[in-house]
């Protein structure tokens, strides 16, 4: 660090304040040597030029909500956080854009997106807390891929400084752009590892003029496969979301605070099913229509639909009350998984025996976003013993590999997945990750050993 | 050639048919030393394995409809024609994705998703030459990009030969997938230079139940991005096109052989808007909804709506009366280029009064994708003599760099465009675009020079 400019050492916090010490992973705590807080692109190119110069590893930083320790600083290393990069730049109604730096935390975007009766689609439960160059870094996806895609999707141009402060800026509003290489498709998903995005250029939407759910209850999964290829057809795009809970996880749910059970009597599975259209009217006659025909085919055993916006909301308080299971089940692990769609009720039947078996005493429950082949799944051993992480892990991801499914659907690579990076991808990817991330980041100095292990070089080389 | 093997050089086909030794660009004819028409992705590998130890330059060539020259052979390379790998492999429901070999023309691949209900949603002019290989490698956009995106938004899972005969092998099928960099990404719309795709899982939409269409005069660019913004809001994800004609452009195609203009008086831009729905009677009344609430907003001068699907037909013969206009102009100069949606017509005024100043003679007309942000021209000065190609290209291109938009919409840059490409990518974009070439095609033997200047090394040290 000595090397750095003093005019950099200036922008350096003293002490590291504790959030920039992890993130949301359950790893522990690392300080890095310094914290930058930069204000502006030229900002962040001048540290990563200086860091190139003297080898310095730099760890960029967004909301810090990431699950799998992406951002978690590297011992010997710096931070580079994002958290004064923020705002919008520019909203642009004919192109339905919006530019902001990649600091600005996802729901201020989504706020102002609104008050132009407009909508920002990507939406996630750390909304308050993450920032959306976090959110493109890590690919995020969130309740409505099913209609509007993951992160990835939502990108339209990007500004990003490269590990050698090369800044790279094409703030791209177009839809369709084929010129050359598509850069930003390398950065996106990259979890920080390829260069710093400071600046997006994101695709809005119209905002929905109506939202209607449902929550139905199935006797089987080839039930809510049938429900899913009706919804699909007759809901057309204006299916937003798919969720499947099985009873496991839908038993617990019952028992969160403020979450009351829609639906009388026991199910095999459990569908939140939602759709956002433009007229309340025209819309909310196709949804009825669209359920009524389930009926009459025998599809659904029982269902609740919306009469209001508080009932879509309830609704969804059965989904989302994974995130007090906490409190309701002690400590316990979380995983984020996808595979073939029609084989997941499939994948939860083998893991729940097998968890059962090799571990004992563990007890697991799953739910997801099934239209998005997109499972999630809880795994504890009740007590107050530490979880035995490795055993299950073992167990969740041998079984995804058995599936040819991925270990990660959403969460990323970071460092706590990274052992099992190879159950999901080939020898001949993992060497051609390597090798893209030498041609950009030949030093080895942003982020390295995060996603791919790309072993830090010697400090002799790295000068 | 010499050393390849002797196995692969019975693969070679003798004398290299007339049809491989072009695309449609407007190149001259180049005859490649030997075409390859591989059967199996091993073949496709054992070609590259040898071109790679040999330094063997290798173009590979799909439906070969390409515009800009990206299929075209080089001077003592060989060719390398999907022709022989074709074929639907498999169709998942529940998945709603389509595994196919990277030659199966686009047409099949429509046909095979229809048979089961489905859509795949890609659809341009040369729908049944071109093959899905190349449609994927040029990123090729078409009619519907403002619902469904270009052929990037389509691609779930690839197989992809690297240009030293690496198979990567990823046949994907899941919309949620973060393990690790998604390598996909690079190969599409990179126009073969960086791999050779073998196989694809493409993503499916459920087949639209419902189609209408209307053809609406307005009177000023501003309310035809007025009605861009209610279509966006009253349609919602039902727009499935929102394409623009000028007068230049309408008076021609009103000259084309079974075209008939659905309505009276004349305009100053006639917009032609599609909805695809997934009901008759509901997607018809929120059609007609629509319409009436522009009429009454005083956006429309005049407006015809589809009572049929043959009426759908007969609107958009004015939209693709385009491909018969040699026959009405004679030799022309066509343009592909995208910018901010907004400036589109200052873009046409600009275009159209600086080449009539510039080059003598010269008359233009403007039409395309407006939702998708996609203009496309022509120019042409009437007569026999031979176009001034560099000259209109440069009036064209020019403008296009002061708007900050792209020379390259969906056509991709091959070499025509190639000397073009600064006008709309940074240099240090251009440095990042070799340095992955490089890292990917270190012997620059994978279709060399298309896209971007990569030249070919001494053949010393291709060995």
């Amino acid at each position: 660090m000595a090397r750095l400019d003093p005019a950099l050492q200036a922008l350096a916090l003293d002490p590291v304040p504790e959030r920039n010490r992890n993130d949301w992973s359950s790893l522990d705590p690392q300080s890095p040597v310094a914290l930058f807080r930069p204000r502006t692109t030229e900002d962040v190119a001048a540290i990563m030029t200086a860091a190139h110069t003297t080898g310095t590893v730099v760890v960029p930083q967004g909301g810090l909500t990431g699950l799998s320790g992406g951002a978690r600083p590297i011992e010997g290393g710096v931070a580079l956080s994002l958290e004064r990069m923020t705002g919008v730049i520019d909203v642009d109604e004919a192109a339905s854009t919006m530019t902001v730096w990649a600091g600005t935390p996802l729901e201020v975007i989504q706020k102002a997106a609104e008050e132009r009766g407009l909508y920002f689609s990507l939406d996630l439960g750390a909304r308050g807390s993450c920032a959306i160059g976090g959110n493109v870094s890590t690919n995020a996806g969130g309740n409505r891929v099913i209609r509007y895609g993951m992160a990835r999707d939502l990108v339209l141009g990007m500004e990003v400084v490269l590990p050698d402060g090369t800044v790279l800026t094409n703030l791209n509003k177009m839809m369709k752009n084929n010129t050359g290489y598509d850069l930003k498709q390398l950065f996106i998903g990259a979890e920080g590892t390829l260069g710093i995005i400071t600046r997006l250029v994101l695709k809005l939407h119209p905002l929905p003029g109506a939202t209607h759910a449902a929550v139905l209850g199935a006797a089987s999964y080839d039930a809510v496969l049938n429900m899913l290829t009706a919804a699909r057809r007759g809901l057309g795009p204006n299916l937003s979301a798919f969720e499947v809970m099985w009873p496991d996880y839908w038993n617990i749910a019952m028992r969160a605070e403020g979450v009351r059970s829609p639906l009388a009597g026991e199910h095999a599975f459990y569908v939140l099913i939602e759709s956002q259209g433009t007229d309340e009217g025209i819309d909310g006659a196709r949804f009825e229509k669209f359920l009524e025909a389930l009926f009459e085919q025998g599809v659904i055993e029982d269902g609740a639909m919306s009469q209001s916006l508080s009932d879509v909301k309830a609704f969804w308080a059965t989904r989302d009350a994974a995130a007090e299971f906490k409190a309701l089940l002690g400590p316990h692990m979380a995983y984020d998984v996808s595979m073939s769609v029609g084989r997941m009720d499939e994948y939860a039947q083998a893991c729940r025996t097998r968890l059962a078996r090799d571990v004992p005493g563990c007890l697991s429950c799953y739910y997801g976003h099934i239209g998005d082949g997109n499972l999630h799944l809880l795994a504890w051993v009740p007590g107050d013993a530490a979880q035995p992480q490795a055993e299950i892990s073992k167990v969740v991801y041998e079984i995804i590999r058995d599936f040819g499914g991925s270990i990660s659907a959403e969460h990323g690579i970071g460092l706590t997945k990274k052992p099992y990076l190879s159950y999901s991808r080939s020898p001949e990817e993992l060497a051609l990750m390597a090798r893209i991330k030498a041609a950009l980041d030949p030093k080895g100095i942003l982020n390295p050993g995060k996603v791919i292990d790309a072993p830090l070089p010697a400090t002799e080389d790295r000068t």
